[in-house]
């Protein structure tokens, strides 16, 4: 039986979200950069400011500069130590031509966070809206753009680590 | 290397499953209907009446006609606009021979629920059984049956929106 | 479009780990020492634990009929008649060369648990780190090794089922 070029589409950029979300959780924060494109668009944002378009969400970065800054950030101000994050990811849906050679996706998410003290919380809920390069080795395309829509708008408060 | 006939049959039921939770969760609910046959049997039930063989459950319809009254009647009570749901499922089982034109499967979800107010709460967790045909293209296989076993059993005095 | 080894290994394990959350959420207790090899490992340990190398986690076995007996212990105690549990996992990674006899594979994992009255609680989140032998039939190798790794140390107190 042959695979059909969306659905191994759809499996090469589960892969790529699957490295992304191990190098968050599992504390190689460092990695998380490199995982994007030089010229890239990260943002997170809310459902709401999504559906209204408004242009700047409440994390915006447009190069792999940025992100290294904020990566060292959070290790300079502690924060990444408290914490550990876990993301759980469902199966991953081509939005455009599977042969084309940036693919975008959607992706749903969710996020749990356990404090030092040993509490677990749900953190965050959402969908990726990916734009990913395809690449010939499985799960190694970087990310020109990852918009991350949270589904609650009160996430911001809380924000520390990238989604 | 090829892929098996139950793998392949295991992801295009999950494509089909991506493109359900997305039509939920992004409030595409009036597309939801037309993801069923004509003919077709939606119920929503607990674990515990689901293994006591009871026929009717939370939510049931035995037609797509009666899933489209469901969505007018949820549009005029207004209910579908003060929150919003995020189902993540995982790998979809197949129960049957996976060459069958109407594919057996089980898959595990949980669905969080965000508020108007931006609290994120749990809301169900449980399993699809469903009854799903085949389709030459990826993920457009109609549901014949679809089963929602709720682990819990309180889940009816707050279900406004289908699962 | 072909497969490659490392996509096709990976859905290998998951649709082994889609049969190991099942056997524990349907309530089939007694099938789940079968998915292991006659010797093998099952810990359950803390990310702290995890990180520190420390050997014995929350849960430690080193045989098939080790597993047994915890079964034959949870039944004898009533333990796992008033809740149930459902388990979401996200993709699998495969750690290792995709064509080796033994796959090694990450999974991320959320538990929720629903309670004799209804209440559905997160219980546990954390990833898989699995020994999974390569088997003919899809989904049907045997765990020589499954490391469930927790991100909270909290979950000890707690705990009464198999991750």
């Amino acid at each position: 039986m042959k695979l059909d070029a969306r659905t191994a589409a759809s499996l090469g950029v589960q892969a790529r979200l699957a490295n992304y979300a191990r190098c968050l959780d599992n504390g190689e924060l460092e990695k998380w950069p490199g995982l994007f494109s030089e010229q890239c668009l990260y943002k997170v944002t809310s459902a709401e400011n999504h559906r209204r378009d408004m242009p700047i969400g409440l994390i915006y970065a447009d190069s792999r500069a940025m992100l290294q800054d904020r990566v060292s950030a959070l290790r300079e101000a502690n924060i990444y130590e408290g914490q550990s994050y876990r993301h759980v990811i469902g199966p991953t849906t081509i939005l455009n031509d599977p042969g084309a050679p940036v693919l975008e996706a959607e992706t749903s998410f969710v996020v749990v966070r356990t404090m030092r003290d040993g509490q677990t919380l749900l953190f965050a809920s959402g969908r990726y809206l990916d734009r990913v390069e395809v690449s010939a080795e499985v799960g190694a395309g970087l990310f020109r753009e990852k918009i991350v829509v949270c589904d609650s708008s009160r996430v911001d408060t809380l924000l520390a680590l990238p989604l």
